[in-house]
């Protein structure tokens, strides 16, 4: 599995608890991050980079865990990667469409509603549903700063974001960014009971499961399942700051060089 | 000059100001910004390719507007390129040492901070001077989130940022990141009439001006300086955006790829 930086660990952390037997190699582009202020063509390119250097591992399956690489590039990746692609949009939305039959609101960064995959994911389900899009710049920065979530910036910022929906009542939210579960206490006060928050780590890691198992290939030990990291940046910081979005100690992080993503996109078969 | 993204616009600014019949290329490395919140040995290798790609026009000097890129690799760069390198951190420290004899504070960016380079160049030349310094992690999103400097949150994230400044009333404060100009204003009134603010754009300005006299190297023409642009992500945003840091129409963007910055990076010569 890829993501733009450390964000993807919420999705390994569902994952793990999804599959306690599998084992995972992860790859965190912090060198790069974020992918959610760029443009979609950009986003693509870096995306494919980063399935291609997974594809030398020949996995049973690749996990976009970044919203905005899913949003931007599941297309490209399906077409190229010899292996299944999974990705965290259509998860999300079929959550959402699942737990409400009400308007669904959805939080992203800037590029992932910019793209309109969402959107197009709920609409292609349900023509008529109402979808309420809000992208949140700041929320990736203030995840990654460690503010907590009582602190008063955090709550003045989501206020702000949050001042359309908490009007419009959505039947549910989807938090589509993987930062943003670390906030989901906040953002669930501010909302109210009645609005249920839909992560997308945590529907994306059931639809793997599924998928794996309808393809026989779910490894079925109760335990055991290593998770090796690389990172693109400094692999030190990738384990002390990963820490809080995986829930556990990262024991192996590796450095690998952004050239060397683009080498393996030119040696990608097909 | 190069920058990581659009901040450095506002050192094109104050140049064009300081010299108006001189011809300018900027790279903005904006697939890759920010740079202030990666490791030092990740932006020393993303500064050297961006000068690589400059040091291909043949300039007459490089400019790194970028403080982060500036703090992390100006020693690599006067090593690697054959043209003269002015950076933004040692005039912004003699502009803020010139303007008061007492204490000095610093906003910055993660990265600026913890190379202690401004706290170097502020002690190299006063070992008695007392330095505080600031990391402001939330300031460039807010800034390119396009916020206005009434703007409550940003209000109530500055003055976060400014309490423990506030009390040491510092004598000079410098604004060390490209992007803090366009919030001088904010930060002005937290702090007050008696804390000049030092601009190290507006400080590179003049000792690029100088050292280019020195060089007898000052284009004397009154006006008719051009500026070409080159971003590493998409040219219509980065010209849309752009306006902004820059204070005029940005004519002529254009796009190169980061593999293109790693392959001047090869043929860079020495």
């Amino acid at each position: 599995m890829f993501d733009s930086g450390l964000g993807g660990l919420t999705v390994v952390r569902e994952l793990t608890a999804a599959m306690p037997g599998e084992d995972l190699v992860y790859l965190g582009d912090t060198a790069r991050v974020p992918y959610g202020i760029k443009s979609l063509q950009t986003v693509r390119r870096f995306a494919l980079e980063d399935a291609s250097f997974l594809a030398g591992f020949e996995p049973k399956m690749i996990v976009v865990a970044c919203n905005t690489a899913s949003a931007a590039a599941i297309d490209l990746l399906e077409q190229r990667c010899e292996m299944p692609v999974a990705d965290v949009i259509r998860p999300g939305a079929a959550a959402a469409l699942a737990a409400t039959g009400g308007a669904i609101g959805v939080l992203a960064t800037e590029a992932t509603i910019a793209s309109g995959a969402y959107q197009r994911a709920i609409l292609a389900a349900d023509p008529d549903r109402q979808v309420l899009a809000r992208s949140c710049p700041l929320l990736v920065p203030i995840v990654e700063e460690g503010r907590a979530q009582d602190d008063p910036i955090v709550l003045h910022v989501l206020t702000d974001y949050l001042r359309d929906l908490q009007r419009a009542r959505p039947g549910a939210l989807i938090l589509g960014c993987t930062h943003y579960p670390l906030l989901s206490e906040a953002i669930g006060k501010l909302m109210g009971p009645h609005v249920p928050l839909v992560s997308s780590a945590q529907a994306a890691a059931v639809e793997v499961r599924k998928r794996l198992a309808a393809l026989d290939l779910v490894n079925p030990l109760p335990t055991g399942g290593t998770l090796r990291c690389f990172t693109t940046d400094n692999a030190e910081r990738f384990a002390r700051l990963g820490e809080r979005f995986g829930g556990r100690r990262l024991e192996s992080v590796e450095y690998v060089g952004t050239d060397e993503l683009e080498q393996s996109l030119r040696t990608l078969t097909r």
